[in-house]
């Protein structure tokens, strides 16, 4: 066996106890929050090892940032998994049910997945994050995060297993892995039989690699290649305002938008508004050639501009005849993320929901919106962008599973 | 473009008609239903080239009998399309919704995958059971079957096509792949961007294949070593009834059981009962050393047998010393299909239905009973023994997607 093979097994000796765990999934959240607060130095002390190791090797501020831990991330990360803790338990609910003619009592109930796999990046609260919404929704947990965070890990996953052996479960509901080599990253996507899920969190490379590569189930998260339509009937004030806080209130996270599409018959007076607007926070627009005889600052958009997630202030801007052209850019560019299309017109409004095909469609509303938190969801693992399984935000209640229970008194076929 | 992207192009192109597509699905299966009947004897002669082919390699009886249409099976066809028209279209219900505090209006509703791969073996009725349930379920389907079936499977399919053109759908919602060989199956596992969903119907072979190589989301059907136990507390009689319908109704499908085990302290009363009723089919008996000094007839169990879907009369035997070692012993050798237990007693019965991670979990009942049609769930495209998306049988319900819909005026975050 190799090392993370029997990780794997310990996992689901771990995963068959936490099925039944009930009450102790909670206590195990509420005595991790705990520690984080108590441990605050060592964590500190930690990050530090990290911080330094990155410094040495260069690395740029943007990322440095991301690697940080601070007293008020740290209180974050312990209010986020009491956040956790505070939601209904999402194993047990009864979906359907029904008795059959022959007196067959049918169940449909939710179950834990069994045990669920995380690679990650460079932030170290996704230690805490995930290994909060795996344990309360049952299943046990191998997180493999990057090399830059691998102190600030151990120590907030070796939180995590005391938390849980306090509580009465095993410690290794929640594993880390040590090697953060490549090799230990392809290992994971090829845990069949161990992995019941394996979920990426990270950059577009990372999803890919592990989409590409893995044999175990996945689920494909956060590129958002995200669209505003501005419709001929549209509110161009309400346009504007839409497009500014889509692009502009936090440009790196994948709910932002990347390109604007807006219908010929009202670009003449929406787009000066719309860049007089965004000008204000001085993002770079690129536009079609329509779109730039009214634009005299931007620059030309280029084929790849369309398929750019840019996590920055830049917006793609092009000049589309009809809604039916808006739907089909958005069909042949999107990452499936969201879309918005702001009109005053129903049958615009009820067509662009009907046809766009992405995980969350807006009418006249901010994509930013796609989180757990703003749709009643709770904290999310990851933003699904297939269509397996789950779609949008992945809360507690997107990362069960289900199964029949069926009683019978001797039914026969 | 190979020919096979080229088909993932003209299967998305239909796919965006079929979103919307609202009653001409059911129009065009109650075409292809009359197709069906009314091109009978096409089908058979298209068949006759099947069987000719298939013959002259010296194809064993079992396959051959899978690979022939008869008069009454492409009634069955027929039938089963038409079954699939009368349910109620699962695409564009309202599975929740709220209102947010800042006025947003959120629903969650249900979409068609988008495209559906399958890749099948022998049986010609698969062409026609699965793409009449990928239709109804507003999903574009590309269809690979065996070889041995080509000549079966075009004629299918051309009648299928022809159906959703007299229905104003694409023909191209119906493909089916020419090329047969091992190469078009590899490339259809690795079409990210064409297929939404890939599921692999036919042997374990066959399914490994599909689930360790696909780049695509697969959902893994179908291995089915399932388990009766009978409990300390169980009725011999209803025990022996249940495992004589599990094994012997029909051996050669997944949800007949393999294995079962019987509580040490009723083993001496209720394993020659059991045998006696087995004996009436020939079942033989392979069985551990304290069962077999209870059973003369039994052959000795080797470690394989606990392993191994037999789809046959076989049916391994285990003696074990409490329910404990009864769910150990399922946990380590299921493939995660339907399990049961035969008792009297409720905790026993509460803590098998907890404990056991299987799609379906029998207290006194047939394994046989996971099935579309038996759990109300309608035709299935598949049992599901992998936890991510859909778990047991899969039906219309089970074969679509869901997106958010949102709709506010203005809202920003």
């Amino acid at each position: 066996m190799t090392e993370l093979q029997k990780m794997g097994a310990a996992a689901k000796a771990a995963a068959a106890v936490l099925r039944t765990a009930g009450e102790k999934k909670r206590a195990a959240l509420l005595e991790a929050a705990k520690a984080l607060r108590g441990e605050q130095t060592a964590l500190l002390r930690a990050n530090e090892e990290d911080l330094a190791a990155a410094r040495a090797t260069g690395m740029k501020d943007a990322m440095l940032d991301r690697l940080t831990l601070t007293p008020a991330r740290i209180e974050a990360m312990a209010q986020g998994v009491e956040d956790v803790a505070a939601q209904r338990d999402p194993v047990g609910r009864v979906l359907s049910g029904e008795t059959r003619p022959n007196g067959l009592k049918i169940e449909k109930i939710t179950v834990p997945m069994g045990v669920i796999g995380i690679i990650f990046e460079a932030r170290p609260n996704v230690t805490s994050d995930a290994a909060a919404l795996c344990l309360m929704a049952g299943s046990a947990v191998i997180l493999r995060g990057g090399k830059e965070a691998i102190h600030s890990n151990t120590a907030i996953a070796e939180l995590l297993r005391g938390a849980c052996e306090r509580a009465g479960l095993p410690r290794d509901c929640v594993q880390l892995v040590r090697d953060t080599s490549r090799a230990s990253s392809v290992e994971m996507m090829g845990m069949t039989g161990y992995l019941d899920l394996l979920i990426p969190r990270g950059g577009a490379g990372l999803i890919r690699t592990v989409v590409e590569n893995a044999k175990v189930p996945v689920i494909e998260t956060g590129v958002g290649n995200c669209h505003v339509y501005v419709d001929e009937s549209a509110d161009i004030d309400m346009a504007a305002e839409i497009i500014f806080n889509a692009k502009t209130s936090r440009p790196s996270v994948c709910n932002a938008i990347e390109t604007i599409l807006v219908h010929g018959k009202i670009a003449e007076k929406a787009l000066p508004v719309i860049a007089a607007r965004l000008a204000e926070k001085h993002v770079e627009l690129r536009a079609d050639e329509r779109a730039r005889a009214l634009l005299p600052n931007a620059v030309p958009a280029e084929e790849a501009d369309w398929e750019t997630e840019f996590l920055d202030y830049i917006l793609a801007v092009r000049v589309v005849d009809s809604l039916d052209d808006a739907i089909d850019h958005i069909a042949r560019y999107s990452s499936g993320h969201s879309e918005c299309i702001v009109t005053r017109d129903l049958r615009a409004a009820e067509a662009f929901t009907a046809r766009v095909d992405s995980a969350a469609v807006y009418v006249n509303a901010s994509t930013r919106f796609t989180d757990g938190g703003e749709l009643g969801l709770g904290a999310e693992i990851g933003i699904s962008t297939q269509k397996l399984h789950a779609r949008g935000p992945m809360g507690l209640n997107e990362i069960v599973s289900y199964k029949y229970v069926i009683r019978g008194d001797g039914q026969i076929r």
